[in-house]
């Protein structure tokens, strides 16, 4: 399978995924003297800021030995780019750069823009719709961290209905064997049917849960995400949602000593920072692995 | 003829523009390998947003080799550039750069940086003012598209009283042989007395024309532009001139099966995306060959 | 003595800041096939903008053969940096980048993030707290212009109280020997006490002095800086203070042929623009030696 755009977690295949994860771990390794893509520029085209995605693409970028063109806030900026169609723009701004990382507010504009491009487009983000490379680097993770993304049970806890994150995930978890997931959220926020659905079609098993005490000494990997208190009726709500969802010393005892623990990372108080040196807190070193998913996703659109 | 600094279109000749011109087509083949501007540093020092400008200048220093600093928004970020005299600013810039592109808000800024400047100065756009190297990407084009740069009919179309870019194009005009300028615009807003002035110096024939429709089987370029609403007493007035200047399938079934039509971009809906797939739609042509023109220019005014 | 990060003025000792010169003075003539850093990579993570301060460092860093990732305005652009602790965007960021210049509006920030970074941090200001390295591009410079750095007198002019390049300055002064201090303020904004009681610590003489005019014929060298209208009480009181401690063509009549006069810059109208063809006027190249010292700076923590 030839992938020229990254859009949507639905276009993966699972050997492409297999071949892409191999490649990160040669990118783990990459002599700097390589630079496979010497000469081509990357543009990071950001409708709204978001730090961490932009600079860890622009660290790809370098690292495989290419150049970077960035703007970091175009919605704000740049009257002339809200004016004009996201097709227009990409159309323009392709005859800049060799490849295109698009972070948009409105779901579909990653889409709109492949079709447009004449250079390829990943999506880094398009408002409440998908962000595949999240999902790859989340998934590439848990592979690098117990050896294998089949025969595994996972949490995934939090705000999972409109946690970006942690549907992504999901969805690309219908890639997988033998695999239960347990969507672990308050009643108020639980996993979206539509995902349910993908997974009920691909035959993965999963349980809704809203304990999550329970479910910890049963799991090898906790995906933890952030609860938003604008999701709840009253502050009262929140504050009783919340505290049940903490990871913590405690929790952290009761986990396998296998086991992992995720989160696509700001973290606000949802895992307690005293939990960091434990060696089963890889949300760190997720978060660098998206360097190495980056790389290889790079390499494979933009290079020979 | 030596240029240090870019600043107006009344600094070029005809020569200077040809050379120029001439190795803008070498860059449309550059070898990454050669690398012309290897260690040296652009600064673009954007006082206004201007996403487009600035991403093809960086793209240009890039393919040469060379490396970008840059800040896209100094006037809203930096309360110290604020209360600072552009003079103190470029000295100072001078130091982390080999050359500069400053784009500001108000005209006559990029002539005061140039004056104060150690290092070669483009203006990438001053209020008002100039933007001279769209002026010279768009004749590039012209002379890339139709193979040469005489003895051609050219519309320049919309609001030609406030369009930077229609007002730096046909004083480039001065420069080239037998040629026929047709301003085409509502009457609220036709091509200014100075740079008309300027033509009858440099005897380049023009007429004053309003209807689009009757002009466009006789021209060789279409320049088309945009036409803001604020410019006009009332809406009514406004919408009553905007529909009788739009480029749609009607309008290129007039034109000249060798024409090309030419847009400085954005469009709002001067152009309709119907048209984009005609081999005359020259536009997005337009803007990349923006990267190959201003290569040629950073690699005459930074190269050996 | 080895440094991993760059947090204040008082880790250095007098041999570590000796040998930074030096290798500063080795930097103004680095050969740009040279590339130290070539394929590291240092992040610009600026909380507040400063472009000056970010710029001078990404130059110094891609004329030493690294890239640079940055972002110009973290706080205001990303909601997620700022519910986050700078503790956890720092160990993200360590994961794109070999070296983290880290800029932010709370003083104690860059403390916090060199204990938790796995990678060198270097302070670019935080808050009202430190600048070290603006500390010690200003000594570099007294060095350069003069040939030394003990047995000189030296004026301190302006807001000497919340001036944090004045204070860190003369926190580096401590290092030296046979110095002698002028403070030179408004009553309403002197040296603060804590300043002084290193400073007599260390044994470097200093005297308190209002009356600019007295002060110019023996000195070394002026440091001058801002007075900002919002530290006095009334309009009128800064109106009085301010002319007193301008340096016009009068002040420099009165000054040594051999003195320097430095400025953090930006000035307002502190120095007058007719002084600055003036030999003595050593502000612009001040500023183009932060580049060098940074240049040395980050050679020390990233190379090998």
């Amino acid at each position: 399978m030839t992938i020229r755009h990254i859009v949507e977690v639905g276009q993966f295949d699972r050997n492409w995924v297999e071949s892409l994860f191999d490649h990160a771990d040669r990118m783990r390794h990459l002599n700097a003297e390589r630079a496979p893509l010497h000469g081509r520029i990357l543009a990071t085209l950001f409708y709204e800021p978001s730090t961490r995605t932009r600079l860890s693409f622009e660290s790809a970028m370098l690292r495989l030995g290419g150049q970077v063109i960035s703007t970091e806030n175009a919605r704000e900026f740049s009257s002339a780019i809200k004016g004009e169609t996201v097709e227009d723009t990409v159309r323009i701004v392709a005859g800049y750069a060799d490849g295109i990382v698009i972070r948009h507010y409105e779901q579909g504009a990653a889409g709109r823009a492949a079709l447009a491009s004449p250079v390829p487009i990943v999506n880094g983000g398009d408002g409440p719709g998908e962000h595949p490379t999240q999902a790859l680097l989340d998934l590439y993770t848990i592979r690098h961290e117990l050896g294998r993304i089949d025969g595994l049970r996972v949490a995934l806890v939090g705000d999972l209905r409109f946690g970006r994150a942690a549907r992504s995930l999901a969805r690309l978890f219908c890639l997988t064997q033998n695999t239960e997931l347990l969507f672990v959220s308050p009643p108020a926020v639980p996993m979206g049917g539509d995902v349910l659905a993908a997974l009920d079609v691909s035959g993965v098993r999963y349980r809704i849960e809203t304990d999550l005490a329970r479910v910890l000494p049963e799991v090898d990997v906790v995906y933890q995400t952030r609860i938003q208190r604008e999701r709840f009726a009253t502050p009262e709500e929140y504050e009783a949602s919340r505290g049940h969802y903490v990871l913590n010393e405690n929790a952290f005892a009761q986990l396998a000593r296998s086991a992992v623990v995720l989160h696509p990372l700001p973290r606000v108080d949802e895992i307690a920072p005293e939990v960091d040196a434990d060696p089963r807190a890889a949300y760190f070193r997720q978060a660098h692995n998206g360097v190495f998913v980056r790389m290889a996703l790079l390499d494979l659109l933009l290079g020979q």
